[in-house]
């Protein structure tokens, strides 16, 4: 439960916000790299924490991420030309380069301090992964990339798709502190089995409804293994990373190819939610990708030409009442559509979490929680999160992992990922 | 004309408002039963008086009506699943019965007393008359049912419907007190017929403008009748019933079938508007039923699988010019919507009604503004309204009738009730 | 650049707004003859300045503009009859003329003062050119109609046409006081042609970038004639001209078709732009009246039935990437929604125009908002806008004209004017 006080802080995202400024000390994914592959291609609208912006990739391949609004007279650049290293306003003529410099003004006689003055407000950018990262904060403070395991994988081990997620950021988080709920949300009728994002394992979610927690504070925010007890002296240990201050590796069994989540405020009341899959001991196949751009029990269908999943709040998720009785918990075709359908309105559109009823089980939630709050309220007093400037701390793996009950399950953990990245460098 | 203030206090419902206290006071209907028909069948939404529930019907036939989010972490159990004496949230597997208890908590080992401070806030139920009706009031004032002679009808002799009518519920509710307007807006053009809902008698609404009111102030509320002046010593009697504080029985001829109008706010824009058609001598014919169903002069078409009216403010209640030059004085189809085209923007979706110019024929609507008002303010002053607990007084019946001139009204229409009900006694 | 406060002085026009004050000492179009063509034909929706309003022509011919809601309760007169010179309520059957006044009360027995009393707030109306126009001010003040020159034109002569322009009248009438941006955003990009819709000329607007602005201070507003220099010795004058508050002659070759806008706020985020067409010295051909109804290069498509350009907002104005990189600056079809495109969001619906950087291109633009502020502050302290009180000051011409440069422009544009009406009288 959080105060009504606490509860603005941590889902309020925009200009001036405290945790919008917390966002804007970390490199965040601003866009695919396909929505703007072409050389002076369209110019894209994109929302990010509240403020509207234009990408576009000039003649040589850079990507700029500009104000959305001419400096001129505020006409809006997506209707912009893209060309010769440049966008340009089409009401007057004038262009901006990628770093949102003034480099023409075709209207007027002006004087170099003025041109310099009409540059647009601009935020440097990087490409990695299929992503364009960006990063929002002061520029002396501008961090490395975090070194997600995500962003060392060659193209052909690694793809991203993405998807506009109804509702706030702090929701559709939550919802991956939570090992419990796969097991109900996502669970089929028919079986036991869950419909899991295909992370391997033996679908002890599926089968053993209470966990236990063991949670490690580290240097990138949490190691959240939910420990489920196999009755036979043994655990399942599934530890889903959270990453200050939105991604979140999925806990998977060896071998399996991976996923990462990365959720990103386009306002307080919608978000994309990107979706690295990567598999570091081999190529990812023809089929795999294919079954991450289609509809499945995992992705969601999306409207074509764009990123908006057919199934949305506007239309109950399409929800089938009669495959709700014999066929899945929820009756929700996709994953993706199955958390938006519980996550999108708690109580509010911001769900209200001072009417919570908290248990055991959500204990990763409010251990999540605290790690986000105090690093915004360590930014409020000045102190820069520790997080963002240690990139290297990023290269965590999520594990799922069987053990002996008495073991050390840290220790364990730790030591499941060494052997993996060991078996990893002898395969690949 | 009423103060801007004595305005916003009739007109607001939603929780802690004082119209929406009274309104809390009542039985009102939530639902029809054949919106959650089956047993275990689909949760329904259910918005009342600003407050969002979910209503369902368990595997024992109860109905239940409920708080729409989870008592864990707010989750939408519009999305639940109805099974087993109870709906359970998808999200974590939360169940809660009729009453909104938390019977089990699948996800953690809690204790007994956690369960119990887990109770959803349900409302009581009952099931009359094809309806499911609440009461969302303080539980120790909760009274019987009133005695609404519908609901005293066998089913085959009674028939409801509803739709959902833009706008406030007062200025509906306005409609009902004003037989003049009859006259006026549900008129045909080529004859001085009216479109008056089927109630029988001699079209003296659609021959006569001018009425002169006779009103009694009753248990329930108001018994309003609209003379109209014969011209030969008689006088002819309407009187349409205000019953306190939503509901309107209209009046009707002896052994025509009767029609009551109960308005229920969903919120202070929408209101939904329940019709219960009955006819205590004989059993209600498949014609009737079947023009009680679908579109004519006076019921409003439905968008199919909902109860929402095809002609509606989005469309201009589908207004024909031509029809209105040569057919009806309106040019809009059925009643119903001739009747929204004037109400839901009376200068203002919440009528303004400090700017009003009003007349003899607005007597029963000052009156009834005048009793809802008093009782809100006896309500706000700590006073409950003796209505509520006199369910006996809501016997009543509206008739239309023919008296001479110098008789007293009110013993004639008493009279008329009494013979009315022998006859019924007699036939049936 | 403007404060904010100056900014909302200019772009606010509601009742009550010191700009809508403002507005409200001149006459403004309603709508167009053709909208209430018929005699007791259907009523007319019209939102001006904020002000729901119905017009309706009577079975005289004459026009009333009315506020939009009964005297008696507030039904929507949009509904009403139009019948027998006045339109009627459909709730109750009140009359009302063109002048507001209630003439008929036939569902209660009144005396002549309630009568009065209900009199409903009017504009005096008045066509010409095919338009209805209105005066909204205080009416001890009502001026003359202005002396456009269309509406000295006969029917044969003068063609007027409609359409919904997304967004605040200031940002569109911005653009017609800036030359400068007909040869960027109109351009095409096969040609150094522009779409300068029809205006005649040589096309110096697409040759030639650089203008410098000879504007002069006159009785209706501002000549606002934009130089361009010729290289030979010559320089190119076009004059568009502001005429107080919202109206824009422009600036056209001897003998073309002449082209005025006229920018009525609907409310402070939408307008509509009246374009009358006319052509002193002939008879429009068909082809170009069919021209000025049909979708080209200057006017917008209308969707059937409505004067909604297809091109709008929510469509981003069937932008056209392909076309942008081969055929036209913009990739928009119509001029009409070329403009809109930049001038819908200028940092804001409501442009931001703290945050400019004008340059000397937009000298008249920042004199046309100076003249309306001034006219602004001085209504504020009492002083009546003197060009309201001087009809005669609008009977100028918007001339296209090329002098030798160094000739006194403004003599060489006032004789041009003389001669091409001197011109038009001996042809016509």
């Amino acid at each position: 439960m959080l105060s009504a006080k606490e509860n603005e802080l941590l889902t309020r995202t925009g200009p001036g916000t405290p945790m919008g400024e917390l966002f804007r000390r970390f490199w965040i994914p601003a866009c695919l790299s396909e929505e703007i592959s072409a050389l002076d291609g369209p110019p894209l609208r994109v929302k990010l924490l509240g403020e509207k912006l234009v990408a576009f990739r000039d003649s040589r391949g850079r990507v700029g991420l500009v104000n959305r609004y001419c400096a001129h007279r505020g006409a809006d650049l997506f209707y912009g030309r893209n060309e010769e290293e440049g966008i340009r306003c089409v009401y007057h003529g004038w262009k901006f380069n990628v770093d949102g410099e003034c480099v023409e003004i075709p209207n007027a006689v002006v004087g170099p301090n003025f041109k310099a003055s009409c540059k647009l407000l601009s935020y440097p950018t990087q490409e990695r992964g299929g992503m364009v990262w960006t990063y929002m904060g002061p520029p002396h403070l501008k961090p490395e990339l975090p070194h997600y395991e995500f962003l060392s994988a060659p193209p052909e081990k690694c793809y991203v798709s993405k998807f506009l997620a109804d509702g706030n950021y702090l929701q559709s988080l939550e919802g991956e502190c939570d090992s419990g709920h796969v097991g109900f949300l996502h669970r089929f009728i028919s079986s036991d089995k869950v419909s899991a994002g295909s992370t391997g394992g033996q679908n002890y979610v599926g089968r053993i409804p209470h966990i236990t927690w063991r949670i490690d504070e580290t240097d990138y925010g949490l190691m959240m293994a939910a420990e489920r007890d196999l009755g036979d002296g043994r655990v399942n240990l599934r530890a889903n990373l959270f990453m200050m201050p939105h991604t979140v590796p999925i806990a998977t069994v060896r071998g399996v190819t991976m996923t990462s989540h990365i959720r990103v405020p386009i306002d307080d009341e919608s978000t994309w939610l990107y979706r690295p899959r990567w598999n570091p001991s081999r190529t990812l196949t023809d089929d795999e990708i294919q079954s991450f751009k289609t509809a499945g029990e995992d992705y969601p269908d999306l409207i074509p030409g764009t990123y908006v999943p057919k199934e949305n709040k506007d239309n109950d998720y399409l929800l089938d009442r009669a495959a709700q009785k014999t066929f899945s918990f929820t009756g929700i075709k996709s994953l993706a559509a199955q958390d938006m359908a519980v996550q999108y309105d708690q109580c509010g559109v911001i769900a209200d979490r001072t009417k919570e009823n908290l248990v055991s089980a959500d204990r990763a939630i409010v251990l999540m929680r605290k790690r986000l709050l105090k690093a915004v309220r360590d930014l409020q007093a000045g102190k820069e999160p520790a997080e963002a400037s240690n990139p290297r701390a990023f290269n965590a793996r999520a594990m799922d992992i069987v053990i002996k009950k008495e073991a050390s399950w840290k220790d364990e953990m730790m030591a499941a990922m060494d052997l993996d990245r060991a078996w990893i460098a002898e395969v690949s």
